[in-house]
């Protein structure tokens, strides 16, 4: 049961964000701009940062919407999410993208914890500053999500069929609401 | 010296800002929305929610700044803010604000470390569902923002003025940029 009286029959961050809609704004841009705008990272490498950031966390929303669209943007090789949440380095994922993964899970530890080490190896795989720096703070945004959609004691469903079609949906349209957010 | 080349001579979050304007956009509008805007909860007593968080992750640029703009709101009891970091229940603040910075504390820890006793508590001492919801969202938000002063390693100066400077001026004016963000 929620900590709160969050809206009844929403599921998990959509609960919060329609009990304050003036910060589900903000949080909704941001996450489309990490993980559905244009950039050199493709959508599924940003949603598989994310997914394993949010298993991390032990987040069930998180991990398995963001695994869900990325399973999307992967198509056949949708296999891939569950192998980066569990053994990233042995997944069907670049170079660059493992050396990023790295990154990402150092900064879910804390931000003390990436090293100049983990980022001149992203480097040296062809990591950009930009994409070192959407890397680090898509880790960090996924520590506020998961711990707001934890925190609050969200009710998170357990059906694969839903997270299935909220990934579909995220991975075609994305985070904002165009027609309220724009 | 920082990761990524972000530009010189910016101190701590400003840097990643000015590096990534986009991202900086709606972070920006989250802390001001959450630090700023109208609430129940006073802006002293948010910044001590978020000062308390930052030193629990152990970021300087963030417990610093947000220290300093408590301190500029408290006046002449501005020695509150660091017993609140060493030890809040001994710290002259409401019981209301312990029980939520009890709150704050166990989100900073992980979202799923959240217990019903500590929200009940924090109900019996008078919180709202709307305070207890921003207080974990601030949590949760700062999460993130120290993550990415730290994860980016930007140049967090060592100079109290500095940050007296910048805490009189998040006091006053907030935490958009309304020429840019507005």
């Amino acid at each position: 049961m929620p900590h709160i009286s969050l809206p009844e029959g929403i599921p998990g961050i959509s609960s919060g964000f329609a009990f304050r809609p003036e910060t589900a704004k903000p949080m909704r841009e941001l996450a489309h701009l990490l993980l559905h705008e244009p950039s050199t990272l493709s959508q599924a490498e940003r949603e598989l940062i994310a997914t394993y950031v949010s298993s991390q966390n032990d987040c069930l929303f998180c991990q398995t919407s963001h695994g869900a669209a990325a399973a999307a943007h992967l198509g056949e090789k949708a296999g891939t999410v569950e192998d980066v949440k569990h053994d990233f380095m042995r997944a069907a994922v670049s170079d660059k993208l493992k050396a990023l993964l790295v990154i990402a899970g150092q900064v879910q530890q804390g931000g003390k914890h990436v090293s100049s080490e983990s980022v001149q190896k992203a480097r040296e795989l062809g990591a950009t500053d930009l994409e070192i720096h959407d890397t680090v703070l898509i880790a960090a945004a996924f520590c506020m999500y998961n711990r707001y959609v934890d925190g609050l004691a969200t009710w998170q469903p357990r059906d694969p069929a839903m997270y299935k079609a909220m990934g579909e949906h995220l991975a075609t349209h994305g985070y904002v609401m165009p027609s309220i957010n724009r």
